[in-house]
């Protein structure tokens, strides 16, 4: 059992919890708490640690069960290692996923892209991965400004979606969206002054979704890449939604649409 | 000028930031930062903040300009003030709004109201506000367990649609739905086993939404009272959406619907 804080691996996954550069480095990243734990794919953990009251517990078995990378350390250790004040007694370090732009439309109906320039918060990021597997979404592409998506904050609030969602992260978004256009897929930048309501647009077909930075929306640079510029019509006063919000009222809008046409 | 940190009223506005019990008592609320602080009506100001840096800009002069009930603090004291790490350089303490159920559908069109239990999240509930105003809502409703209206963090999060959108507070949910299912309000509950998706009824008419806790979703009790069960299809392996992600698409499909409709 490991019982000092001071401990190697300790640091390790200290390290990964708080830097991206690090993450990056090593090709690894931090999954916490049991539900978490749970979704993650077995050849995905490189190592788990438990502490020995949560190892114990017999409603523990089947989680653990064929974990051979698994150790034990203290209920301190545990806590030093973890992200959160209140750690839930397992923690795993997982191997990164690689997916390519093909692994983000290889699917049997139209893709569904949330394409993400510069969100910076990592709730937002988290949420649109969680609300837009619910939508169906077959991807996510963000410029390398967008918060990184294995921060802790990020794995916490996509709920397991982190898993499941493809995503690719783009050092050159221009020429991203220039080959997404080439091979079809349309492309709707929500903007304030979109001339077209979102719901005014057809989105059965290959579509790609742009979203800008929480406070900047997006650059002209990319708006101009844009096929369509819509907007959400807002009622009193408001100027805009947040970012988590307006990526999910246009990704079920297209889940609604796809369904209808079914 | 305020300088010193145990001021009475810089005790009064820390004790206004914490405790929603005082805030109770007292019938005030806090208001932090220029935005919040410019969309405050000014007949709400009971007592205003700023330190001399803010008041001296030029360009906060029209911001400032008829506000009589304003004394100077100086950095130290607004921090210790303030609810936030980096407060803006004013604040505000503000009269609590009061509106009775019958505001909350006093408008042209039919009422579209957000009905709340146990909302705990903070930013979930200021974020409901936000969205809410955008897609149209003419009020929200909610129970004593959902978090504190005037809780810091809900009103920054509402971006200042708590100005502008009527709320009430209830006691007694089971009885509030009643009085409105006698008014001819339609309430929809949200639930994972609807059985019919949301998007196949009409929100065209005066609608209600229940949105239930985080966690544990609506009680029982209060589902039986709804007149239909809905769900919001879900692709993969996502249980459930967020419980401000959830409101979003459904107040824009019912906006939406409306629009069609007009």
């Amino acid at each position: 059992m490991i019982a000092s804080p001071s401990n190697a691996q300790v640091k390790q996954v200290c390290a990964l919890c708080k830097k991206s550069r690090y993450r990056k480095e090593t090709g690894l990243f931090v999954v916490e708490g049991p539900k978490m734990f749970q979704e993650l794919p077995k050849d995905r953990i490189h190592q788990a640690y438990a502490t020995e009251k949560f190892a114990g517990d017999p409603a523990h078995a089947s989680m653990l069960r064929g974990i051979d990378r698994l150790r034990l350390v203290s209920e301190d250790v545990l806590k030093a290692m973890s992200d959160t004040q209140t750690p839930q007694g397992i923690l795993a370090v997982a191997r990164m996923y690689r997916y390519s732009l093909a692994d983000l439309k290889n699917r049997k109906g139209p893709a569904l892209l949330m394409i993400l320039e510069t969100i910076q918060d990592p709730g937002n990021l988290g949420t649109i991965l969680r609300a837009g597997e619910g939508a169906g979404i077959t991807g996510v592409i963000m410029d390398n400004n967008t918060a990184d998506i294995y921060n802790p904050k990020v794995i916490r609030s996509t709920m397991g979606s982190i898993y499941r969602v493809p995503f690719v992260s783009t050092d050159d978004l221009p020429k991203t969206l220039a080959s997404l256009k080439e091979q079809g897929i349309r492309l709707y930048a929500g903007d304030l002054e979109g001339r077209k309501s979102y719901d005014r647009e057809d989105y059965t077909l290959d579509t790609g979704f742009l979203i800008g930075n929480e406070a900047r929306g997006l650059t002209a640079k990319t708006k101009a890449m844009a096929d369509h510029l819509i907007r959400i019509p807002m009622a009193g006063q408001v100027e805009s939604l947040n970012a988590a919000i307006a990526s999910s009222i246009l990704m079920f809008e297209a889940a609604r649409q796809r369904r209808e046409k079914s």
